[in-house]
């Protein structure tokens, strides 16, 4: 059988099969943003990895080299962020081509570190390799948390409120954004081959200040480490993870992993004033774009009605017994991003 | 500049230099076979990390997919070995290009599940992704060990012997034969496309049973998990490393990290019987095998004189005061394997 017809999370069912079995006793594996293991004076260890391949999550002309450098610890760092952990360290694997030059390794670099610097957590190992195709990177990051305190997916309960810390579908339509502009230089390339056309910065004044607002959130997401922390420091909230592929598809993972249901209010997802700005201009529905767009790395996460986090958030449903997932205020049913 | 210039160390040290900086207390990162991280209870975290691209470590048709799985493990957790600690887990990242066959994936999968469970460490997380070319994987293991207790390259002391925990070369005379028989095969693939020409195989009895064996060695090195946890456990041994460029290189790594030089005797450099034969029949020079080849992964360490591990090693030379490396018994200088 072709791989692609499991798709990507048919293709995790079948890496936990194989290698699953029972774990030590208060380690938590596979399931969730990081991995979780005991340490023996009341802490607990968080492991998160991802790998970003050239081709496939980015175009090496696309990208500048310290935007993807920040971005490939952020997404990471994301996961630490997500559980309620605190950042110790990140662990870099290099596959470059042959012929690359030195300065687009030290550009990826320099980016790299501002975000290991903003989440206070040094490089501490990785790996560097030849590759015979494109570039391919490879992030693991480790942290930590006091025992206990870590946020699951599963611990959503019926009658939770579901919050997300900040605006949504922003990089989303900042990737949007990004195609258009590629489509648009390649169709001038040939008569027009060192004019690089720019629709979003040609718009007058605040209209391209919003696109470009909106490709830079989809260049530099913010892992939410500080929210993470106070998240977790706060009793009421319960389930919690980061928002990489869309609510959509994000908040079926904690419905999935809690055994419960959702409703979810479309008019109270937050959107940001360059969103609508630029969906306005686009004909772009904003909405969709906040639901089903990916790698928006805000915090996704229940509580119990009453509770007062010490960080701004939105309200945009709550958990239901029910085991349905219902789209109020919109008759579309919203699946997320599907990466195979 | 083009980064073939730097060379993988050079690479490394660019990395140190932008991404370096002073370390909380107890850290140590870039420049051992680990990371390690104290805990609050009196034991340390150990991490790892490797990418391993097709093309450049592997080719898809030349290592059974089984054999692969097992390699990616163990190159690993041989990391975990060579500082002393006991393996907790691993992640996996895997790069698959559309359209691979499952088969292969799940035959992969096997042959991690069996290193993992020969290294008593479960999978623990992971990511899978599209890759546009060839097979990526990226393997992160974690370990952990009593603090202090952990053995460093740094570790090495003017006088202490240098040993080794198993013969050395069998690696690099298996990789040799493989290479042979993928070329002679190539050589009568138009005339005989389906006759897979295998010299090894068809030679007759213990001529063949040694190049089978050499040619096992290679695929499916043993991470030295037990070997690693008793040396640590033995006061007097000092410096530890596992072998994975060839003595010639790694032994380098000690003499610059403990700032001391050595004299390798090579006619005491142990060889397998079945290094020996296929070396007379091939016409290769085993030593030269045995001190350049790669991917042995037997332990590299240093001990005082008088101390006695529990468990088989060979003492292969003497750590000295003066900062040279003498070869005794070749006239030769030898090099590990280069990655660039």
């Amino acid at each position: 059988m072709d791989l692609k017809e499991l798709g990507e999370f048919g293709l995790i069912e079948r890496i936990k099969e194989a290698l699953g079995g029972p774990l030590p006793d208060g380690v938590q594996g596979i399931g969730d943003d990081c991995a979780v293991l005991p340490q023996a004076g009341g802490m607990e260890t968080l492991v998160s990895t991802d790998m970003l391949l050239e081709g496939t999550h980015f175009l090496r002309g696309d990208i500048p080299a310290r935007l993807l450098g920040w971005k490939s610890a952020a997404v990471n760092f994301s996961d630490i962020a997500a559980m309620g952990g605190r950042p110790a360290g990140s662990f870099l694997s290099l596959g470059l081509p042959k012929g690359l030059d030195s300065d687009w390794m030290d550009a990826f670099l320099a980016g790299y570190k501002e975000c290991s610097d903003f989440c206070g957590a040094p490089l501490l190992g990785g790996d560097t390799t030849t590759s015979q195709d494109g570039i391919a990177i490879n992030v693991t990051v480790i942290g930590q948390c006091e025992r206990g305190r870590s946020r699951k997916r599963s611990d959503a309960i019926p009658g939770d409120l579901i919050c997300v810390t900040g605006p949504l579908g922003d990089s989303a339509a900042g990737l949007k954004l990004i195609i258009e502009r590629n489509a648009l230089s390649e169709r001038h390339a040939l008569s027009e081959r060192h004019a690089r056309l720019d629709r979003a910065s040609q718009m007058a004044g605040q209209a391209g200040h919003d696109a470009e607002a909106l490709v830079q959130r989809h260049y530099r997401p913010v892992p939410r480490i500080r929210e993470g922390l106070a998240l977790a420091a706060t009793p009421g909230v319960h389930a919690m993870m980061d928002i990489s592929d869309g609510v959509a598809s994000d908040l079926r993972h904690i419905l999935k992993a809690s055994d419960v249901g959702a409703t979810v209010r479309t008019q109270d997802v937050p959107l940001s004033a360059e969103l609508r700005q630029v969906c306005a201009q686009q004909g772009w529905d904003a909405v969709t774009l906040a639901l089903t767009g990916g790698e928006d790395y805000e915090l996704l996460f229940t509580m119990a009605p009453g509770t007062e986090p010490s960080v701004p958030y939105y309200v945009i449903g709550r958990i239901t017994e029910q085991k349905t997932l219902v789209w109020e205020g919109s008759s579309q049913d919203f699946m997320g991003f599907r990466h195979f």
